[in-house]
C-alpha cells in the first residue's frame, strides 16, 4: 500500500534550530504597528502596551500551531504570548517575564489549554508571579476536545479551538474596562459553552525533519486529532466532504447538547496545510448541517486560526452565544490574525 | 530519484464537477455580512451595494487561486468577481452580469490580469455592456510578474499578487468617491509600480485530480511560478529559505529599480499549501534583504492571498508607495480576505 510521503515535505526553513526564533522575527517585522518581540524573555507583547489598569491577558503553549497565541496579540485580544519549542509547553520563566510585563495594576489572567505541561508551567509561573510582585492571578483552563474522554484519573480534555474564542471574547472584556473576575468568568463562560472536534487528512512534518511524524496509509484519515501533530483517536477511511462534515457536527452538537433555536459561533479551523479554498467548501456543508440541526449561527469564523504544521485537515468549533459574548465577539481587534473594528 | 506524491493529496472534495461551486456558497455562507452568491450569473457581489453614484470595481479569473477575487468582494475593494472554473477565465456572461450589476452611475472599472483568455473575455463583456446598457467601463491590466519577459509579439507578463494590491487601492479611491477616470489611474499606477517573483516549493493537484499537475523531484523547486499550477520559468536546488528570499527580493527590486530610500509595501503571499509559520520565518529574512537595499518598508501584508490549489510556495511583491497610495491602503476595507478599519 502506498503511503504518505515518506521524505521531508518542502519547508521554508534554515536551521531547525532557529525554526521558531525566525518565525517570531518575521511575525515582528511584519506586524511593528501591532505586536512586538522581546528576545530576551522570549515572549510576544502588544505594541502599545501594558494598558495601564486593564486587565492583562497571557497564553502561550507549543510551536507549531500558529497562528496561535502569538498572531492573537493586539488590541483587543492578548497582552502577552509565550511561544514554546515546536510542540513543547513555554518554560515557566517565560510565562513569569510575560505575566508581569502584561500586569499594569489591573491583575493578569493566564488563559491555559489543557496539556498537562503547559497547566504545570503556567501554575508555576503565576505562584512565581504571586510571590515576586502581589501580582494577583486568574487562571481558565480551555479543554474543549470532544474526542477525549473527561474521565477521573485521566489529563482530561485537550485545549483546541476554543481558545482563539476565549481569547477574543476575555480580551474584549478586558478592553473595555472590566475587572479580573469579570474578565476570568466571561473566558470560564466562553470555554464551557465551547466544543471542537478535528479531522486529519494527513500527518504533518517537523521543521527539518526527515519524514513526517506518523504514517497514514493513502485513503485513510484520522478523527479526533489535537495540535501537536500526534494521530487522532480513530483511524478511518476517507470521504467526502458533506460526510466529513457530518461526523463533525455530530461529535461537536452530540456533546454540547443545545435546544434547538441556540444561537451560536461556528469556527471552522485550518490545521496549516488545507487550502481556503477547500475550507470554505467544506464549510458550506457545516453551515447547512447546523441549520438541520436547529442552530441559528449568529458568527462565523473560517481560516487558519489553531494549526499542526502543514498538516491537512480542519476542526469545527461551536460556542454557545448569548447577547453578552456576542456584542464582545463584535468589538474591535487588533491582531495579526483577526482583525477588524477601529 | 523519489519524486513528490504521485497520489491525489487528501481534499475537502464531494464531486469535483461541483468543487467551485460549493467553495462560493460556502464563501457566502460564511460572509452573509459582506458579501452574496448570485447563483444564476455564477458572481459574488456586494451584500450592501451597489452604492449609488459609486464607480463600480469588477475583476474575476480562474478558480483555484483563491481568495482572490471572490474573497475580496466588500466595501472598500471589489463589487463583484467572476469566477471561472479552475484555472479558467470566467466567461463573457458573467463579466457582462458583473459590469451590469456593479453599474451604480458611476461607470465601472475592470480589473484584468494579464492573461489571454481574461484579456479576451473582459473586452468582449465590455463590449456587450458598453452597446447593452451604455455603461461607461475602463480597464486596467496588471502585469507584474517579472518571471517573464515582456517582449513585442508574446502574450506579456502575468498578472500576479499585484492584483490584490490594484483592487485594494482602487477600491479605496472608489470609496471616497473618485470619477472613474480618478479610479483608474489610481489602478493603473499601483499596477505599474508593482513587481511580482514568485516560488514553487511543490506542484499542486486539481480537484478530484489521480496525481499533481507537474512532477516535481525532491530537492527541486519551481522558479517564476504562475497562478495555474503550470511550472516555473526555471527549475533549481532546494535551498534555505534566507537563499530563496534573495532570489525573491533580487529578482524583484531587479526589475523594478528604485532609488535607495523609496518607500514601499512588501507582499509575501503564500501559494495555499504553505503554513503561516513558515512564511512570516520567510518574511524575517525578506525584510531584512529590503532594508539591505535601502528600502523603506512602509507597509506590509503577510498571508495567502492569491493561492495556486494547495501548492507550497511563496511570492513577493513590491509596490512603489507614494503619500497617496499609503493612505488609500490604510483606508477601511472589509472583505473575507483583507479587513481592517470602520
Amino acid at each position: 500500500m502506498r503511503t504518505t510521503a515518506t521524505h521531508s515535505s518542502p519547508q521554508f526553513l534554515n536551521d531547525p534550530a532557529d525554526a521558531v526564533t525566525e518565525y517570531l522575527t518575521g511575525l515582528a517585522a511584519a506586524h511593528p504597528d501591532l505586536l512586538r518581540f522581546d528576545r530576551q524573555n522570549r515572549i510576544i507583547v502588544r505594541a502599545d502596551g501594558p494598558v495601564p489598569g486593564k486587565v492583562g491577558l497571557v497564553s502561550g503553549g507549543g510551536s507549531g500551531c500558529e497562528p496561535l497565541h502569538t498572531g492573537l496579540v493586539g488590541a483587543g485580544m492578548l497582552d502577552a504570548a509565550c511561544p514554546g519549542e515546536i510542540f513543547s509547553s513555554p518554560v515557566p520563566d517565560q510565562i513569569l517575564a510575560a505575566t508581569n510585563w502584561a500586569d499594569a495594576g489591573g491583575g493578569v489572567l493566564h488563559i491555559i489549554k489543557n496539556f498537562t505541561g503547559e497547566v504545570m508551567n503556567f501554575e508555576m509561573a503565576a505562584e512565581l508571579a504571586e510571590d515576586d510582585r502581589d501580582v494577583e492571578i486568574e487562571s481558565v483552563i480551555v479543554n474543549d476536545d470532544v474526542a477525549v474522554a473527561d474521565t477521573p484519573g485521566t489529563a482530561g480534555r485537550r485545549g483546541l479551538g476554543a481558545t482563539v474564542l476565549v481569547e477574543k471574547l476575555a480580551g474584549a472584556a478586558a478592553e473595555r474596562g472590566d475587572d479580573l473576575a469579570s474578565v476570568a468568568a466571561v473566558a470560564r463562560r466562553a470555554a464551557g459553552r465551547s466544543r471542537t472536534f478535528g479531522i486529519g487528512l494527513s500527518s504533518c512534518t517537523r521543521p527539518g525533519a526527515a519524514g513526517p511524524i506518523f504514517d497514514l496509509p493513502t485513503g485513510e484519515i484520522e478523527l479526533g486529532i489535537g495540535i501537536s501533530g500526534e494521530p487522532g483517536c480513530r483511524r478511518d477511511g476517507m470521504r467526502p466532504a458533506r460526510e466529513l462534515a457530518v461526523i463533525l457536527v455530530d461529535e461537536v452538537l452530540g456533546d454540547l447538547r443545545l435546544d434547538s433555536g441556540a444561537a451560536v459561533l461556528a469556527m471552522l479551523n485550518g490545521m496549516g496545510g488545507t487550502p481556503v479554498r477547500e475550507l470554505y467548501l467544506l464549510y458550506a456543508e457545516v453551515d447547512r448541517l447546523l441549520r438541520e440541526a436547529g442552530m441559528v449561527t449568529l458568527r462565523r469564523l473560517v481560516g487558519d486560526f489553531v494549526t499542526s504544521l502543514d498538516q491537512s485537515g480542519a476542526a469545527l468549533t461551536v460556542l454557545e452565544l448569548d447577547d453578552e459574548l456576542t456584542s464582545l465577539w463584535d468589538a474591535p481587534v487588533h491582531t495579526a490574525a483577526l482583525r477588524w473594528g477601529r
